[in-house]
């Protein structure tokens, strides 16, 4: 989506150890107009999926999920990284190994929000390793959920996880796929 | 707000120690149509404030943030529970205390994303003991920023919260008030 990686050269900063900082329009200051504008595209590319839910992850995840909910109507899940003393013990559980962080995290999502009558679609803003995906994707088929597809903000397509979740069979749309990137500001973008 | 009101009282949950659970559709699985309402409600509450930035904290008032930051056209910073390595050092800090969780955070924000130029509308899902509030009314005040209002959902009118934010002058709206609640489900709103 050439908005978002016009954005992505504007405002990203790449650090040391392929980090790249989207901190002021997507996950710690968000642009709700170009929010909706990556919705609108998920619309689209997922055109006649019969989608009923979204699914995302705390925290950046949910701000994304939200106006994407909103453009397909549908109400969103979290999936939640710790378990508070608000939730019921009935919920689904993985473990989802996050290298940002450096630290493994216990990921629920109650079974009362999520079933085989769901037709999930799955929303996050970054995807590198795959590490969260594969987690979510998990607590999915644990409820008896269907995947309609995947829509990423943007795809690390250096690492991994792309192309291990397309090996999959899944319908996986990343708005902004990076090939390479260096310290200088240099940022190439897949095709 | 009526909607909200007659929400809680057919999809609420109350548990042992005033423990509202609300997690069927705003802080796990999000109703974004009734999110909508809301920010509309907010919309007229606060007209004519010159809002350009909505405040909150994560993880589940960035939902309703960021539906509440499209209906006014401004961009959300969420402030965050503990420190990334994602996260320059250039931060606002401040410790809340989560009686939820049982544990105190170190919350921040990035001096970037707010400053004296900001006139700041916080949005959150629920107000109790005002730990949280006055937690980012401390960053607000750090940034030089302007508060121009409060935006909650649900309110525990029980609890010291929402007197000590309205002592300081505040303009504080709060969708749901309840004014008491027990355990066989009876629960009073304020009129």
């Amino acid at each position: 989506m050439k908005a978002l990686e016009e954005r992505i050269r504007k405002d990203g900063i790449i650090r040391e150890g392929n980090v790249l900082k989207v901190d002021s329009f997507i996950n710690h200051q968000m642009d709700i107009r170009l929010f909706e504008e990556m919705a609108k595209e998920w619309k689209r590319l997922f055109a006649g999926k019969p989608i009923n839910k979204v699914l995302t992850i705390e925290a950046s995840g949910i701000g994304i999920a939200a106006i994407v909910a909103r453009e397909f109507d549908t109400p969103v899940v979290f999936a939640k990284k710790s378990k508070s003393i608000n939730l019921d013990d009935d919920n689904y559980t993985t473990k989802i190994q996050s290298f940002t962080h450096g630290r493994v995290y216990d990921v629920i999502v109650s079974r009362k929000f999520l079933g085989p009558e769901d037709h999930v679609l799955i929303i996050d803003d970054f995807l590198a390793n795959g590490c969260a995906l594969m987690g979510l994707l998990e607590l999915v088929e644990a409820a008896g959920a269907t995947v309609e597809g995947i829509g990423i903000a943007i795809e690390k397509g250096f690492q991994q996880g792309g192309a291990l979740i397309r090996a999959k069979g899944i319908q996986l749309e990343s708005l902004a796929i990076i090939e390479s990137m260096d310290e200088s500001g240099k940022i190439v973008f897949r095709e």
